[in-house]
């Protein structure tokens, strides 16, 4: 496993590259997202959790430079895909938005906490210390709790687009395994065989509902 | 003198109720115009720019709420004028956004760092650490040097917008000031009297124009 053969550099750069680009684009989108918050105080929440992305890729970008690769080059394969993602999710109000960063955010987490376990220090404890700071999702959570609790019909039309937002990523997601076969051989090869990888997507798909669940949104 | 006579309380909000403003505001359109670089690189130093504003933005949020203040109400009388800066100066194109932050965020570091000259602690030292990094002011600076060495009818292009950028951002200025009295005051009467007053404005003045000298500009 992971501990014993280390994954080939080229597979760890491709990852490291994956999550610099897609914390520089949340970045960018969720500064954009800040402007449909209803007051300046629940914008500068929103603001503040895309501030943190911006720290996040500072450290991947400089992990990559240590590894002697450009982060410009190591991060350009990725940005088609987590383009169109954002460009099929973006969001119509603030509500969206926050789903979106619950959600999404959530399911990317999940997935980079399941491939840092293939990796080896110092990239493992890299990639754990970039996931988003739990105390962003309780934010978007309990706003959308509050939400559905005074409209309840707000449930269907969030849940709706959760499964947008899902299914986007996944597709992206496919997308990008089969463009960049080393991590996806990284991710395969980690989970030690077909049937722990079929595992490992049925825990984050379980985890996923859960997380639907718990802010009162139906799968 | 401020050391003596603490500047009154209200007058100290009005100041971080505006800082704040200005931070998360500045946030927004850096992080939007972060968008124009030509390169993944650049974008992430904008970018990376953007965020420290909102660490800022935090730290004045919080001393607001040590003080009893809600940092909406405070910040609300600021929207106004400094969305207007804003939107009277929006960047065509990356020189013209480096040339905001070179220029806009100078300007106003040299005036906040006079005015924490008339706080008392700890609204000096904070008003004295939000100011901008040098190594951003830097950053600009060299890009614009490099695309006026490469082209020097940039530089009259780049001195125009300057011109633009502290004519707007004087006329915002003086707005705020006559519709915050409390705000003047506190500028005036740290300043001493009316001719101190002119010679802050003067070194203001000469600042700005070094500034602008400084990176191949003319005022």
């Amino acid at each position: 496993m992971a501990e014993t053969n280390p994954p080939p550099e080229a597979a760890v750069v491709e990852l490291l590259g994956l999550l610099a680009y897609a914390e520089l684009v949340a970045f960018d989108r969720m500064a954009a997202d800040a402007r449909l918050a209803p007051d300046l105080q629940r914008r500068a929440v929103l603001s503040e959790m895309a501030a943190r992305e911006i720290d996040n890729y500072c450290r991947l970008a400089d992990r990559l430079r240590e590894l002697g690769r450009d982060p410009d080059g190591a991060m350009r394969p990725f940005v088609q895909p987590l383009q169109e993602y954002h460009e099929q999710t973006e969001p119509n109000d603030w509500l969206e938005a926050l789903a979106k960063a619950y959600i999404g955010d959530g399911l990317a987490d999940d997935f980079y906490r399941e491939i840092a376990g293939f990796l080896q220090s110092p990239d493992k404890e890299l990639v754990l210390d970039v996931l988003h700071e739990s105390r962003f999702e309780e934010f978007s959570a309990a706003e959308i709790r509050a939400a559905i609790a005074a409209d309840p019909k707000v449930s269907n039309r969030l849940s709706m687009w959760a499964r947008r937002l899902s299914g986007e990523a996944l597709s992206q997601a496919q997308r990008v395994a089969m463009e960049h076969p080393e991590l996806a051989t990284l991710v395969l090869v980690g989970s030690g065989d077909q049937a722990a990888l079929m595992a490992l997507f049925k825990r984050l798909t379980s985890a996923h509902s859960a997380r639907m669940t718990s802010i009162g949104l139906n799968n």
